[in-house]
């Protein structure tokens, strides 16, 4: 049987996490920030796969495939958060514990950043901790996935 | 020469037809639909062309390679249907009857989908009859497409 | 004991039907839709009842009457659909299936055409079809009652 | 000279009060309600005169008739509270003491029972209370019609 | 052949003309409305039929009747004109020239007044002139059928 | 001292009249129209003095200096009626009888040609009955101030 | 056993009670309309406790204090109705049957007073009946007291 | 000197953690939040310092004593995030870290809960974690004053 | 009897005044802005009794003690301008002479900013011309009183 | 070297002051407002430059030719306040200290007058004090000025 | 005959062109873009009129004049791209193949200036290229001219 | 070294430029007009590299690769003009000069069309020129490059 394992989710730009506007998203690279989860991830026994797509299509394709099984979701939507409902379909379809997270606080900039679409079908959200958002985020799913399986044993 | 045809379009999760929310969306699978479609479709002599994508991109290509030459379209756009202007353009462009397809009834659910931006488009819509709303979308494109053949014999 | 029956109602101007601007409406008239309901329903062996009025409290009073007793409504609410809030808290009282007929796509049309306040307590609509659209209502009304007698039986 | 007297209005399906969602409007009868009022009106040597109708011009017809002479009015106008305005130029016309009632609060209810278009053509407003709101609104006509009739003794 | 006619149409309460708020709508009544504007018709060889109605059915029942063999209507819809809609399809189905006529000033009164949802089907409006719009709308219509029957002679 | 007179207002681009859009504004000139309200004034021994100006100032200008003796203002205030508040501040300090005037159906038009900001300062209005409703609101300042004129003797 | 009772909670402003503008809010001082509230309590065996304050905090406090136990709850809010969040979700928390009393009818006062945010989470809302309306209040908090204590006898 | 410290600030309401609504705000109570948030500044070697009041007055007062001072700010300000804009101001004015926390996913709730006007003057947000959001917030805090402390050294 | 005087009231955060954010407010404290005032006070023979309070109800208690029989109020109410309704309701109900006064110019700012709730109750506003605005407005408030008592003498 | 000046720019319809609307505007002619001004710059040893227009183009061909060098600018735009972008610009391009003047209280009268298009782009407000409001600006001004020119010496 | 020619148009604070802010619009004076644009006008052999004026109606008073036989029309509104709709009257009523230019991208720009009230009468529009945009415009009408005339040879 | 180039963009639909609805966007093909672009750009030694894709994806691949290092990018973005915020992330990222073009004027056209998201983060627009308009883009990208080369060198 496969490890369990969390997911995690990259939209569109942030494949140029580290380069683009360090002021605002930090210096970690992508992969920083997965060997990050992974380290959390690590402490629970618990496996991590990650996508990083310019493509709305290409997320949802890895999150039928992968998310039904998964632990929990750990999602950074970038831009697709304000527009997707596509990607809100597929997450409530495949109704696993999910964690929103943005990098920088959104409320403080551009107006069309304040509509968060996926923000009701989500467990919670981390916004503007920064690149340390994702460890945290992964942490509530960890011991969400941990205390379930203790009740369940 | 190809024999005449319908297109039956799918946008975004639609795929996980018959697992997802059965309680809305019911159990017949994509391919039960299809088959109805292509029930309706046989009694004209008419072939079924279909495709489902997440990537709103791919069903634009089929539409522009597989659109101009068909007899009727009929499309469940998903969540595509809340905010795709580019699958509303490519409709616009190939100009053939379309029939939109909802299987429950999306005056119902969340505001997000009362917004339907291809409705204005399309000749008409089918809402809230369940999976058999395509049946009947498929024979008001089949009738129609008879009637003005015979028209024009 | 009665005979099952369907109940066709139309509203305002309807009466009008195939007169009343025939390049949107078409040329049948209120008559040839109602045979052609009569026609879908003799094969359920169910009867059709019917009312036209300008009144709203008329159909109000037509649906209290005959409505609950009904198998199904099928309803063309014509202008009251866009304000009659009375007629909306009138079918949710009597609760039945009920299947909304708009003979042209609303949707391209004036803006006050696109509020529909009789969306979200019917099962489901059919839109833009002509008045083939009656044909497809009745056939799911017909249907749905007899997959629930087959159930009941 | 006839005997001093309140008007009951009542608006579209309220006919079905008992029957109609119990669980919202409760289980007295129209009847019911009516002489709950005349038992109040009794007191002050009232009489009352009532009238239900799903007919909106019906209630102007009957409170043109009725109303410039009553004592006092007591309406639940039904979904008509709700965009009737030619009831509520009637009202405001007659100018006579009116008090609204509603059974259900209707705003813990959909958004379009959050317009009440006579609100600002009564005198007041008694909402929620189940159908003892009548004996409290009957009451205020009552003492409010007595305390005039004494200063002007 | 029936003599040429004009449609006066009054809508709910202005039955009561002349007792309403005189210093609003003036002293008139609505019989010497009517009187009035068939002063105006006899310079042209013209009769007046007219209906007064609280009921919304009751207008169209009689537009329907007398409006397609009219010479032109002229209509105060009173407080059907803020929401109407079924009037208004009337009026455009049987399409005649129509001037609308409102005796106060509506855009100097209370908000909802400001909506007129007859205003785009009718030829123009005569507003805030008092009861003596009436025989300006009346000559209006009454030039305007004897310019183009010159032009058919 | 001075004959009693009426005021003529137009506004911007109203110098074109009888060339602009002759299918929406007709093929009368601005001299034809001022004429036409020349010939109502005489019946009732009133002269006429008009303005027209592409310049908002020149029409205040005009209007402070005739419009406090006047007997009453029609005004076509062109594209200023659909924002000009410097106008609308104007007629309300002079406070004289105004009707206003639109040629075309504005209702029918662009929605910002809905808005009508002298709307609420004025008499009344006649709108879309083309260049005759001129001669309408001529007749109605004229008759008023005969009336009023009557009274005070 | 602590004597049953009910709480009276009365917002900012409204101390000055028989002070502050008597047209609109009467002429009864609160200790006049606290001892009303009594008169009926008394007849059901209930006492009354109150309290009266211009600090949102203040309410709060004595809410979850005395609310929890109490039989129910009649709350003129002031002007705390149009804003005070705070307060909603107390009274929501502490979930007893609450009516709110407007003495004056706030749907005829200014915009802002239309919206009151309490109103989803209370029974009822008696509005607009003067000072009377707490008598109306507190006999339907006392009735309904009655009534669920004999059926749980 | 002092100890370096946190500030924990808790709104109107949230006294009452652990027994209002448990299966959305969890079983843990105010004392058990404030010991799990003194657990973590106990790691970084620093005191925690914490108010609740349902008188925002009194949490600005707080503030403003204690906050210029603080190494960081943890508050949740129950539904004084939905309106106050003194807090807002207090926490500007003070600028110091701020992490915000509601324990619900307050975007799955009412509309009203939707408006956060604290959001654009915080570092960031944790929503929805649970109790467990402080733990996360307080980490965050933390590490933040131990990188800028090793930075400053 | 007591000496004539001014009320000068500070909403919340501005006991920080001359610390908070002094680019946009300035230099000066709460006492240099109180002597200020005093000194336009004294050359009208008029004392000051000033409050600043966090707490809404601080205010309204003090205003309520205070307002009634004082010449005139200075409010700068900070964030309360934007949402406070009760402290709206309390300068209406005991009606003095108040001028607003804001320090920043508000208009320059925020969107939240420009709502300001008293703006309907005062007499009129100083904005933006930094502390100096209250030495206007007092001035402002003792001419009026000035020449108020001279009409009265 | 040209005296040093202050500019006061009056917009349309403020050439009628003393005349319009006395009640709201007072008693004081536009000369009496100019001297006034001018005895408050005397005591500066500043000239003043004024203007009034019903031309918007008027007033910024005034401001371009007198603007760059004065040394504030005093102005009330009247209505162009309510939509002159063109003002605003010109206002805005010459960057020099401007105070805005309103006479009346703008927030208690119509909803467009509380739109005022030059608040951003001026230093300062005064509004609702009457006439004494241009006093009271002028000593803004002036003051402003003497204390940047002994910063410089 | 007159040699062919094109329009240049400059609304209100355009004179001032290369001294206003010249980060946001550029060094070259209004003179400098005329003779840009007689560059290009030169190679097709046409003359070039302009127009700069502060007076709305200036505007539009050369524009009658000189626009109906103008060969196109350049257009700079300035702030009366915003709001003047008398403009864009005149622009549609002389009917000639009309640019708006921009020189700044007003999009980026405060939101008032995202309103454009001649867009739809305009041909094309280039927004923010700086005063080259001019030259791109009179390219594009040069061109337009040119294609067309030999068409018509 | 590689040849320092231009990219231009086409979104979805665009492929089928000169076929689709030619009156519109008019007979140029996709490769028509990149040629057009090349001619432009050989003017200045610059190479073109161009994309076309119905994939919102495959865009921002395109311009991760080769946007950093462009001269200026040039895109016609299609239906994702109205809502592809990650196309718009993207651009801000790599941060390039960039000109928006438009075939047809989309302000005369559906609403929708009125938005455009990309208009902030580009350099300008070029609008409803046709096909022209890529040489005038074009044009500008290219002199601006070889302006800012020669300050450099």
């Amino acid at each position: 049987m496969a490890k369990p394992y969390l997911i995690v989710v990259h939209g569109p730009n942030l494949n140029r996490l580290g380069v683009r506007k360090p002021d605002t998203y930090g210096r970690r690279t992508l992969p920083d920030v997965i060997a990050m989860v992974q380290t959390v991830a690590d402490a629970y026994g618990l496996d991590v796969r990650d996508v990083q797509s310019n493509h709305e299509g290409a997320l949802i394709d890895f999150l039928q495939q992968h998310g039904p099984e998964a632990v929990g979701i750990l999602i950074n939507p970038g831009a697709f958060g304000h527009y997707s409902y596509a990607l809100r379909d597929c997450l409530e379809d495949i109704d696993r514990p999910t964690v929103e997270v943005h990098i920088s606080n959104v409320h403080k900039r551009e107006s069309f950043r304040h509509q968060l679409v996926l923000s009701d079908v989500v467990l919670g959200q981390v916004v503007g901790l920064g690149t340390d958002g994702y460890r945290y985020a992964a942490e509530a799913l960890c011991q969400r996935w941990q205390q379930q399986r203790s009740l369940t044993d």
